[in-house]
């Protein structure tokens, strides 16, 4: 973690970065939050994350703690401060802080704090390393879509996975249907050389990364579909994959310890790291 | 809420409590409490929430903060500073600070926060006057059983409810039955004469008034059952009524609009809220 956090307002040390203990983001889960990739100075896809932001805060009648643009010169400076070129900005907003009570407070200024860390630049070979995920039960809640710090069954999901060596959890539905993983989106490539990832409702997150992919994919003329697919389903895929802000695009070569395709990262998910490789250059 | 506070060992001004940005409460939900109510300067059924925190923390693997009778001194000392004889003590455990990670940290001390605030003695035609609920559909995780902070589910449906000036919401599971209000139990009154409340699973909290409800009806002789309930049973109910620790046993006399019985509140629990009354004072 850098040394310098953003707490309403102010530019702290990050040791006495703090927020009072009526804050609703620490007594309700009630706040929202982004993470985004920083390449070469800049942000990855920052707009998709505004936009987002914005969404999840109107989901929740939580005002805006301000302008889209001056939230841009606040993560400038932060950025500056803490030199980070490679790494991830991490941003919360919480409802703000008000005497314990259920309800929605009315006339509470947001809090937002911001956070930073340097991570190494994003690397091909590093990141197309294969790794494994777990399938465990979905036992969100039922608003998935809104990016909540209610993040509680993610970290359960997580801490399973690390306990098992895994790198990744993927959540499973009533159907028995990947919903997707505890922080990141799950894709699979079927036999018939389909792109599968399952549909945005309410259930999963719209992961920027995934909207990116997508958009990669398509024009890439790649075939690709949005749909659920089963445990089963990708257990029998060519190849199987992970998306997210800060792993970007992790090829998946075993589910539940059961080798995926050929138990390698397979050529569909190569093409893909490669474009998104060069999705990343283009930020410069 | 009074002006001292409790936060990791130290006896703060309220203003001043703080918890750092990374507490995981703050940024994953990761965090359990109780609210406890206080009558005559003494805990209601201490032992009671103390048993439920310590399921809550070993359900999450997160370790006890300090010693049960460490905890009743420092308690102690501060109802003692806020001079607190009639209110209610909020207590909050979270996993503690950590750099943010989904999965738990290791060997982290955990964040104990407590806080006391006063209110009216427990009176007996005051908590006897009918409120109305509404009902919603449950949207929570599969965890309720767990008393977590993870609570936005349930703001959002306080906040419903409050809007429509009713005092609760109950919510509604996948098959039509009532699960429970956001913050208290629900209860119906058959025309059979039996008192119903759900049975406890990971779909609820065990509430502690609840229980002590349910103690009180047995010592008394009467019909009680837990199973659940659905909302067109409990609107052709004779009687309602939700528990909680800090409104105890209030008689609901409106569901969705839709009087219960006679529109006021019935003979049973009017005798169970004298009961409740009786069990407070034996605490003096």
């Amino acid at each position: 973690m850098s040394s310098i956090s953003y707490v309403n307002g102010r530019y702290v040390p990050h040791r006495d970065a703090s927020v009072h203990i009526e804050d609703r983001g620490f007594q309700f889960a009630d706040a929202v939050y982004e993470v985004i990739a920083v390449q070469h100075g800049r942000l990855v896809d920052g707009d998709g994350h505004f936009d987002r932001l914005d969404r999840s805060l109107g989901e929740l009648s939580i005002p805006e703690p301000m302008s889209r643009a001056a939230l841009k010169l606040v993560i400038r400076e932060l950025l500056r401060q803490n030199r980070i070129t490679f790494g991830a900005l991490y941003i919360q907003v919480s409802r703000g802080q008000a005497p314990r009570d259920f309800s929605f407070p009315q006339n509470v200024q947001p809090t937002l704090v911001m956070t930073t860390k340097r991570l190494k630049p994003f690397d091909f070979e590093r990141t197309a390393q294969g790794v494994s995920v777990i399938t465990i039960q979905d036992i969100r809640w039922k608003r998935c879509d809104i990016k909540t710090v209610s993040l509680l069954a993610g970290a359960m999901g997580k801490t399973e996975a690390m306990s098992k060596g895994a790198f990744e959890a993927w959540q499973v539905d009533a159907d028995g249907n990947v919903t997707e993983g505890t922080s990141s989106n799950a894709w699979i490539v079927t036999k018939a050389g389909e792109l599968v990832t399952r549909h945005t409702d309410s259930a999963i997150l719209g992961g920027i990364t995934r909207q990116t992919v997508l958009q990669l994919a398509a024009k890439d003329g790649l075939n690709y579909v949005e749909r659920p697919f089963s445990v089963a389903e990708a257990k029998a895929a060519t190849e199987a994959f992970t998306t997210s802000t800060t792993a970007f695009i992790r090829p998946v070569v075993k589910i539940d310890e059961q080798s995926v395709g050929e138990g390698k990262p397979g050529p569909f998910v190569l093409k893909l790291l490669k474009l998104y490789g060069q999705h990343i250059e283009n930020h410069k």
